[in-house]
């Protein structure tokens, strides 16, 4: 297979910082596009794998998978995208698409696997990783590129391909609209476009916080009410009133504090990773058939609706643009939770 | 209120063994059903809550909530009962009747709380709290008694009114049925009456026990295929194939373990109740949006539809009768699994 060699940014060891690299790209064969990446958000998973705090990765590493670009070229089947067009690439670039999972559209579920947009096996070129988008270009199969909405700003729509789909998913799943009281915990990259999407829907928003100074905030986010997660007072008002909790904490947390929040019938779903497992009281979730859930991220199809639901209801994420140079110091202010609420990379930035 | 004094078995302290003692119950109001106790089955409920191993008890403590018998007095505004009737009483003997879940049907999630058949407050007798079916008489709210069908056995019809809707209820919450594979974990009072339950609704049922000295028995009761749950290949071979998983075990076990054989969507309901929160992994529930639920009783309405479903397939529970004065050697043998499935008191030797 035809490859081109890009710039890109990654590392190639655990223990490395991130610095400039050149990897392969394949030429767009008849099903693929490719896109001239203008921005790329930056997720903590980015981080996790790039030191590989999930297990082992595949080194090099090249992170990121909140892509947003332009198309510069397409193979000669591509019938969804032309050149010039803005679109988007999430955390998966392929997938088995024989599954029952695929064929229903949700290809994150994908019996032999998905082909996550970074550090998987890339079945193009082998005994390669898949590369993400801390690069120039990517190349990608059309069924797995998103439209980018014009109303959106390319910037601002980047984090929506991860934190964006993966609040937007269980919000959707869990039947979040109007007449439903809906927490969201924690404010940060994923529980700030959690509090808008769940607002966006139509419900009745309340944030936890363990912080006083997030208040103001999570209220301008969309938030009807706030909630200051350590007073206990405060959390036992809202004892069985919650229909659903979206939880984006990633560190280890009470989860029955929260459980007991819940309506008869109601889920908390988990977004955050906490990496140890979380002791659940069987009593949380017998008295008033409780569910205590996941999600992670959504189809292709879901997060082109999640994309349009987001132009039409004009959410953007809240961002802050950085270079690709600062991707090191972005991760140390990432761990301490200094970003309101998700870094950007201006690609640009990697032609300097 | 007017009171009768009747004989009855339980224990005045957490320590002391279950021995006769006297009780009060009031005398029938208009409303009132007046029911001579003929079997009641031993529960592990009974157990915890005479030891006080759930919190401390109210003592005198007089357990039972699998009670059958016959109607042998109604107040004047009973319509739904006439002596004679044989008819049940489960986990609950009264709720506020007023909220949102009692409105639905849903009295066990009653929000200022169900009256439990014993060891609550009594609303009839202040001071005294609610005494179990451990005796020779009851004394019933028409609205939460059952009626047990004609075909039903009455002494194996007694663990169905908590045995059996505490599996049924979720049986058919999380809609088991023709096509669905479900897996029962633990085969004892409440697992074998999820095997015949699943079975007779129409599912496919793998069970699953620590012992393969189960394994014949799991497939008397109904199981297509039985899993030594301590074999990691067997387990293994499961994997995602689980649309639902009740599991009714009340001992520590890895959860973990058994949310990786679920599908996508996939729930596993708890209905035992271990004594230790449960670690959950986050992984275990995002991969796959899977959920890690609980359930509790079931509503009068449902328990109804309980009996009336296990009078039509023929589903008595599998008992062990005993009489009252080997009640405290029955915990014994309990608390080491050693009966198939339940023991059931033959309330006439407490005339003896």
């Amino acid at each position: 297979m035809e490859v081109k060699e890009i710039k890109a940014f990654g590392t190639k060891a655990a223990e490395a910082p991130l610095d400039q690299i050149n990897i392969n790209r394949r030429k767009p064969t008849p099903h693929d596009v490719e896109i001239e990446i203008l921005f790329c958000g930056v997720c903590h998973s980015d981080l996790h794998t790039a030191r590989s705090e999930w297990g082992p990765s595949i080194y090099p590493c090249v992170p990121g998978h909140e892509i947003v670009g332009k198309v510069v070229n397409v193979g000669g089947h591509v019938s969804k995208f032309k050149v010039g067009d803005m679109v988007g690439v999430g955390c998966m670039v392929d997938s088995c698409r024989e599954c029952q999972y695929c064929k229903e559209g949700q290809e994150q579920f994908c019996e032999p696997g998905m082909t996550g947009t970074y550090n998987s096996p890339d079945k193009n070129l082998p005994n390669n990783p898949t590369f993400g988008g801390y690069s120039e270009s990517i190349v990608v199969d059309e069924n797995y590129v998103l439209r980018i909405p014009d109303n959106l700003d390319p910037a601002a729509a980047a984090p929506l391909l991860c934190a964006g789909i993966t609040t937007y998913s269980p919000l959707h799943h869990w039947k979040v609209g109007p007449g439903k009281k809906v927490g969201i915990v924690g404010i940060g990259g994923l529980g700030h476009m959690g509090i808008k999407i769940a607002k966006a829907m139509g419900a009745h928003v309340v944030a936890f916080t363990t912080s006083e100074s997030k208040f103001a905030e999570a209220k301008r986010l969309g938030a009807d009410e706030v909630v200051l997660s350590k007073d206990r007072a405060q959390m036992a008002a809202f004892k069985g009133k919650l229909h659903f909790i979206l939880d984006c904490v990633s560190a280890n947390h009470d989860i029955n504090a929260y459980l007991a929040l819940l309506r008869v019938d109601g889920a908390l779903a988990l977004v955050g990773a906490p990496e140890h497992p979380l002791p659940v009281s069987a009593f949380s979730v017998i008295l008033g058939r409780k569910s205590f859930a996941g999600s992670m991220i959504g189809g292709i199809a879901e997060t082109q609706d999640m994309l349009d639901f987001c132009a039409e209801k004009n959410i953007p994420a809240d961002i802050e643009m950085i270079d690709i140079q600062q991707i090191n110091e972005a991760y140390e202010r990432l761990l301490k939770g200094d970003v309101k609420y998700r870094f950007v990379i201006d690609m640009a930035s990697l032609k300097k």
